[in-house]
């Protein structure tokens, strides 16, 4: 738990989001209306954002989910996986463009140690190999936890960071946009808890569920994959993580195009309930693209709405 | 229409099936228990019974549809894709014996000349071939119109027919239990209007459908296997029969396990109606194997509620 | 065994037909670029045409193999599942059309009994119900021997035959193109013995084979139609027929796009070979229709062998 | 590349492996009986020990790839993804378990700070929480460079390390197995240049390769996993990475059921092959359980070779 969450005025309602200040995470909080005038509170780690909206201590959260570049965020999924209250209120896409920032007076050759979060640098180790093929690596919690701490020791002589993070702390920029892929894009979600306001289909939705493969059949992948065809459901994401008793039993994080009152991604969550051993609902919410989201193969509404008339009618 | 149909006494059900008297429908006939009392009317063709059902001159009527070794009884199923007010109420299986008969002074030495129905000529040829190997053959509308003949002209020698053809006519039996297929078995089915009584669920069930593919896609019979699979249900039969209109184009005649009021058979049952441009329901009825059906793979109805339950609590 | 097979000039190439002269199976024989100056034989049974094939009798025979309107020729696929020597080496399309003919001097009112095979009765009721609605049917071997026999005795006042009868038979047309559906067409197949000049690859071929399913486990119908999906290989029939021995278990006569000779074709029937208790190979033979056979999905020749040439540099 | 790689003495072949030493790579690589007597080679970065591959400074090289409780070790996949000329000649499992050491003097009421890998950090959060409920966490780049470092600074109190640690430093332990999840298995790879004494099929073996899916397709996830279904071929690993460039776009690291020798692994690596737009073969080896690899459904060597002979004899 923060310590911020704690003392904030009591009819402001609390957003919690995987901190420090001058992280990506703000710039998708950034994107949130329905933030807009809450009481923002930075936390360490994802589970402390979820533990907040599940103790009540905030109304909502956002985290991250996955990055186009390095995958998953194994933190946000295993905590998702386990608990069942929940949901997802929407999702918020974030370029991720990343500064080389230094203490004010540091030229570039001056850099020796490079402080900053281990995924930020596996992802700009390209341009660390080609500009500072000498440097070491200090690991820190966050690109802005790096780079704030420059201005407190010395431990580091440069950070990797957020190009916003120069609107929290007086450092000089020493290098822009480093990052080895220009794309890269972070996937953020918010949450609250499930039973609140679900939000309502737009026409351009996503379900998100994460389902367990029963271990006694081979094949159980497959099967799992045809109670979406079936209905005709696309899956935009497809994502494993280990269950954690042992090797080899995976649970798989799925997202699909959608709304679960679109009658096929209904059918598609219930048939996998009857086939999963466990199935976790995360809700459905507006996609960050604005597509359409469509159920290919006559399974609209409206079919499926005659496809119930049709067996009435026969009975 | 056969003319016994009129002059019935008007407080009696009729039952119409596919005659004449001695054929193998009147044997599938004495195992309906519910004709027991009725005026029992013999037509001369599978249209003429399902007329008499869709006009209202009888109230049921049993007529042959698939045989064990001949397959699919062609005017049945393409009788039944051209209506879709009939149901099937129940099924029973005869064993197909045939009795080579002549009339009474002939000696097999003198048989020249054999008439009967050609299907039951195609299930004979072993015999007729070691026995009889220079014996002609006079097709026949029936094997019970063969036998009759034989007391009304002499175009014909010995004719061959159903074993219980000799409590009707005044034959000799030549040769006994000569079909070439000892476990040759035939399937009938009685049938009604529908909205009348339909059989209720007895956990021994059969549902039956015909369903035509969509032309647009290849693969469209594997996935319309899939509207089954995924909801684990059985197909105990799937019989091909052409639509008619070009080559190429099939319309499939299939029998599942399970009544309709399951739930794993009405969601594959609409799942069937999206997926195809016409699809005609005969209906449930009990098997005549009296086997469990059962859906594998947690596809039961306490699955399938509990399913129901878990996505109403998710809303 | 026909009898003009034995006494026919023995330096003349044989071949074998489903006669008498004047049905449909002449007008496929006229297709035949290859029998052009072989001696005609007609027999009188599908399994006669397949056994003067099989003991050299004649080096090929033509016999129908299915109509638009019937379905699947049972005598033809169930004689064709009974040995494993012959092939297909040719197929042949005859638009069906029926014309009603008669004795000089009959007119249409003249008509009480009509004379015809039952294929040919059942595929023009529609007229006869209209234009002779008190008439009786009198069921003949074929539609040329019902016009034939008009010219023998007076059993019959009419006979339903191939407008080509009057080619034969001096009889008079009473009623043209009388079938119900005027698209109607029939298959033929030219056959002979296996291994001898199997047709070569023309890029629009077909392959037919028949295939049996295991019994132990439900949903192997679907799974064999991957073997043929996961190759990209599209059926263009799926016939099923029942093996005979008991209800409920079926062979499939299966026709696909493509040759022998195309690697995704081969290696969809190894996988059959592997999946099936019993399958026959009846060949690889160009379409009547001369559309390209294409295999979808990455499923070409050159695709097959960049993969082959892959896996061979991977070891 | 690691200095130590460029004195060693020329006559021994070199192993390559995640360290610092210490660390549990070390524990796998003792169960690897070609790397008796070989020069160890401790690397600092996962794409380090597969440069040393790669360039021949080293002969082989292991490291980790999965962990029961944190999966797939991204380095690791990543890396493999981006070469086509390694292969993996082993895999090993061994347990992880984590002790807390001190320098000696400290008792567990003095442990403020605690310095361990992020990942070894996040298997013992239970623990901590219980016992260390106030402690703050120092990341390190490995659990064995936290607990060497204990003796060089006093930057933090206490490091969470493999129990084997003590082997290496004099430090004194204060918890034993303190992990969150008894049962955590980290699988190990031993992987050497492509082409080089791949290891023969022993009959329990593994296949691994790296699949893209073709992104023009719904439904590519289930026709990539029906290339194995079709096949009889099991998956017993499957887990999804992001290709980088963008968001929804994965590869899959896929690691099957027996060898490429094996015709079954063979073909469905072809199938693969046509089907992918990129596909990276990493080798077949031995599999650590030990267990018996079977092909189901017909699928054996024995099947595929007389399916074989009998196409051959079609033709």
């Amino acid at each position: 738990m923060s310590p911020a969450s704690r003392n904030g005025s009591a009819n402001k309602k609390v957003y919690s989001y995987l901190g420090p200040i001058g992280t990506f995470t703000e710039l998708a909080l950034a994107q949130v209306a329905e933030a807009k005038g809450a009481r923002l509170n930075a936390v360490a780690h994802v589970q402390e954002a979820i533990d907040d909206v599940l103790t009540g201590r905030a109304i909502r959260a956002v985290i991250p989910v996955e990055n186009s570049v390095e995958g998953g965020v194994s933190a946000t999924l295993d905590a998702l996986a386990a608990t069942e209250n929940i949901r997802i209120y929407g999702e918020y896409l974030v370029p991720v463009t990343f500064d080389l920032v230094a203490r004010p007076g540091t030229a570039l050759k001056d850099v020796h140690i490079v402080a900053t979060h281990p995924v930020a640098y596996a992802q700009t180790r390209n341009w660390l190999n080609k500009n500072l093929n000498k440097h070491a690596h200090l690991p820190a919690t966050s690109t802005a936890a790096a780079a704030a701490e420059l201005l407190d020791n010395d431990n580091a002589d440069a950070a990797i960071a957020a190009p916003t993070i120069t609107n929290h702390y007086k450092l000089k920029v020493l290098a822009k946009n480093i990052g080895d892929n220009k794309n890269a894009q972070t996937r953020f979600l918010q949450i609250g808890l499930a039973g609140k306001q679900s939000p309502a289909a737009t026409g351009s939705d996503k379900t998100s569920v994460i389902v367990e493969l029963p271990t006694d059949r081979p094949g159980a992948l497959l099967e799992m994959l045809e109670q979406f065809a079936t209905r005709g459901v696309n899956l935009s994401r497809i994502e494993s993580r280990p269950i954690g008793d042992r090797l080899g039993r995976y649970r798989f994080n799925i997202d699909v195009e959608g709304h679960v009152s679109d009658s096929a991604v209904a059918e598609a969550l219930k048939g996998l309930h009857r086939f999963s051993p466990k199935i976790i609902y995360l809700g459905s919410y507006p996609r960050a693209d604005k597509k359409k989201s469509v159920h290919e193969g006559n399974n609209s509404n409206v079919e499926f709405s005659a496809a119930e008339a049709w067996l009435k009618s026969l009975r």
